[in-house]
């Protein structure tokens, strides 16, 4: 049996949403810009994608969704737009984000600070979360953006997105929330949430792979990242990927149907959480962050003795796909940047596993990972160095 | 008949490169820099499309190809890299670029010139070609870059990279081209030219929309336009679009090969050269720059009397589609920025329509559309004002 329990780094495409790109590959294929029916013909499933995104994240009329290729774009869309029009062309010059952000804040965030912009990396307290007080604390008269992510893609913790947003709206300094592990978990309203600028990517709510979004409040526009043609208003030139767009509409439709959102939180949540607590009966094993306030799909588990990266060893010999954290870092052993944050101490850093689920996952699938993530533990443990001296060894009770 | 002759636009996917991306939406969907089989089932394929990339532009092994979103995204990389490590945090401050760039080149420059950058934009001779020891004769101490098209997309002129290339190598100025409507239509051979970046989009050769390259020679590596995760060595981060990449591969290799580049230069070019023949035998017809030195899928005519958008509109009745210029302008009204460098008197920059070609025309289509296309210009400079008053009025020996 295959399971794939790794959904936060990226998910299948729903054959549903493969279906709406198909035809546009190889028989609708004009360019939308083009005058003739070969570029008129794409527009009809192009504007039902654009609705579907509008309705997904209940964005205003007057607002902009811009398709881009990915959440990274549009981080660096929103952070670079405002270091150019605010910074380099204004007299802001500071950013709050958080510490436990994805790379695509934190890289673009460290760049900027070689350009001389002053950033605060707002820490999270031990249960994972950021309190929105601090963000308060810290907007200054120079601030120009504050970027808080609305959910954590190694814990699932959910951070206090409506507060934050009311914070900014109240001092008057634009908020952006990547919202890529959000959309299709849980509900995200951009207008009840007062936020500004919001990123997705469609590989993460099963759409494909390569094309993402960017809410803008109107009234927030930004230099793009992106100049050329005059494709998105002006604001994201390029020739539009009008199979990717289509795709990524009926993705996000399928995923924040009230229906969908009501299976996620009780079919999948059910699910990891089956998987979660016969992982904790195995001694010394924590779920990182606590289990409060999380997306309902996945959960980060820390392992006492088994480090992260020989558990997905074992699992894989067996056919399952997990993470020790976010699929970026996993192609390097460092330690997560998320346990540091969490102050883990240094033996525990190293021992986390992420299982994110989808509403394609089955009860099957969970108990046959149950059986070899035990087995996979026990194993493990028996040949750790670092466990077997310890002296809460519990390997012979499994 | 359907008659699609806008292969500047965009092209239809060929099903050989639909065929190999299929897998990779519903079935081999793992994040590539997973550590489980989910993420390394991918890797076989993008391994073979990346050699495939390689191939087509003779890249050498130590360089670079960084998959992008689009042509698009490879220019603003590369300008905006050049601004960031060259003028921000250099002591250059001076690009030379062509007046005919496509918009993501010359937007991009636009942009540059509000933040103090200085651009010199070279003119085109009547033939529509840009002589390479302008690019000489301008080079300063200053200067950061030199941009100059492979393939201009309105004319298909091809400009002289190989010495402007040269010329540039001499000069220890680094020198970019955007390859975008050379790739598939003559060989384009990085090394041979003294290319240091070279952009490119996969829809403009029968790959699909959304998916780009960007060459980049070893030793000029720049700061990135998308920071974030360690894709591509880190030099654009953002989740692999899997299915695109090798999607692009695929079409790389069946538009580059010798039997391709043959076809092209043949039986496309044969059939270009008829339907542009059968056009010039209409009184007050002109290719605009000259028949020489062209991309063998493209013609630019302008026909006295008609407006270009008239045109597209009368061949859009009968299931022909064409353009005035590139899709991106097409939107707006403006007159062709092509055909105003080439200074053409401000009634004739009105009539352009670009023929633009591919292997998967048929005799019989250009058949049909030379029956069209007659009736159309008779029809349209039967009722035009502008021609009915000009004293060589041909209208009756159609
Ligand atoms: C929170 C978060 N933001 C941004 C991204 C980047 O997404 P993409 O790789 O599609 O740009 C990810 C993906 O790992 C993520 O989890
Ligand atoms: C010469 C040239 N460069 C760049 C582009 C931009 O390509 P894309 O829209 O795929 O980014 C085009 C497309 O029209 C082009 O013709």
């Amino acid at each position: 049996m295959e399971v794939y329990l790794d959904n936060n780094a990226t998910t299948k495409v729903d054959p549903e949403v493969f279906k709406a790109m198909e035809p546009f590959f190889c028989h609708i294929y004009g360019n939308p810009n083009s005058l003739h029916k070969f570029g008129a013909g794409t527009h009809p499933k192009m504007v039902e994608a654009l609705d579907y995104l509008y309705a997904g994240i209940n964005a205003a009329d007057q607002d902009d969704i811009i398709i881009t290729a990915n959440a990274t774009e549009s981080n660096n869309t929103v952070i670079k737009g405002i270091w150019v029009d605010k910074i380099l062309n204004g007299n802001k010059n500071h950013i709050i984000t958080s510490e436990v952000e994805h790379p695509s804040i934190t890289a673009v965030c460290k760049f900027l600070e070689t350009q001389g912009v002053s950033v605060t990396y707002l820490p999270v307290n031990e249960e994972g979360v950021l309190e929105a007080q601090q963000v308060a604390d810290y907007i200054k008269e120079e601030t120009a953006l504050v970027s808080i992510m609305w959910a954590n893609n190694e814990t699932g913790k959910l951070f206090p997105i409506k507060e934050i947003g009311q914070i900014c709206r109240d001092a008057g300094v634009p908020f952006h929330t990547d919202a890529t592990q959000a959309i299709g978990k849980i509900p995200v309203d951009v207008q009840a949430c007062n936020v500004n600028y919001l990123s997705f990517s469609a590989h993460k709510f099963h759409g494909p792979k390569g094309v993402g979004g960017l809410y803008v409040e109107k009234g927030f526009e930004l230099t793009p990242l992106l100049h050329g043609g005059e494709q998105m208003g002006g604001h994201r030139a390029g020739t539009v990927d009008v199979a990717s767009m289509i795709g990524m509409g009926v993705a996000m439709k399928l995923a924040t149907s009230p229906e969908a959102l009501a299976y996620e939180n009780t079919e999948v949540k059910r699910l990891r959480d089956k998987l979660e607590s016969a992982i904790l009966e195995i001694p010394e094993t924590i779920v990182i962050g606590g289990k409060e306030n999380r997306t309902p799909n996945t959960t980060l588990i820390s392992i006492r003795g088994v480090e992260g990266e020989s558990m997905l060893w074992d699992m894989n010999q067996k056919t399952i796909g997990a993470s020790t954290g976010s699929a970026c870092a996993s192609e390097d052993l460092e330690a997560n940047p998320v346990m540091n944050a969490f102050g883990s101490d240094s033996e525990l850093a190293h021992t986390g596993v992420r299982f994110s689920l989808s509403r394609f996952n089955t009860e099957e699938e969970i108990d046959y990972a149950i059986s070899v993530i035990k087995g996979a533990i026990a194993r493990l443990r028996s040949i750790s160095s670092s466990y077997a001296y310890t002296p809460k060894n519990h390997v012979s009770e499994l």
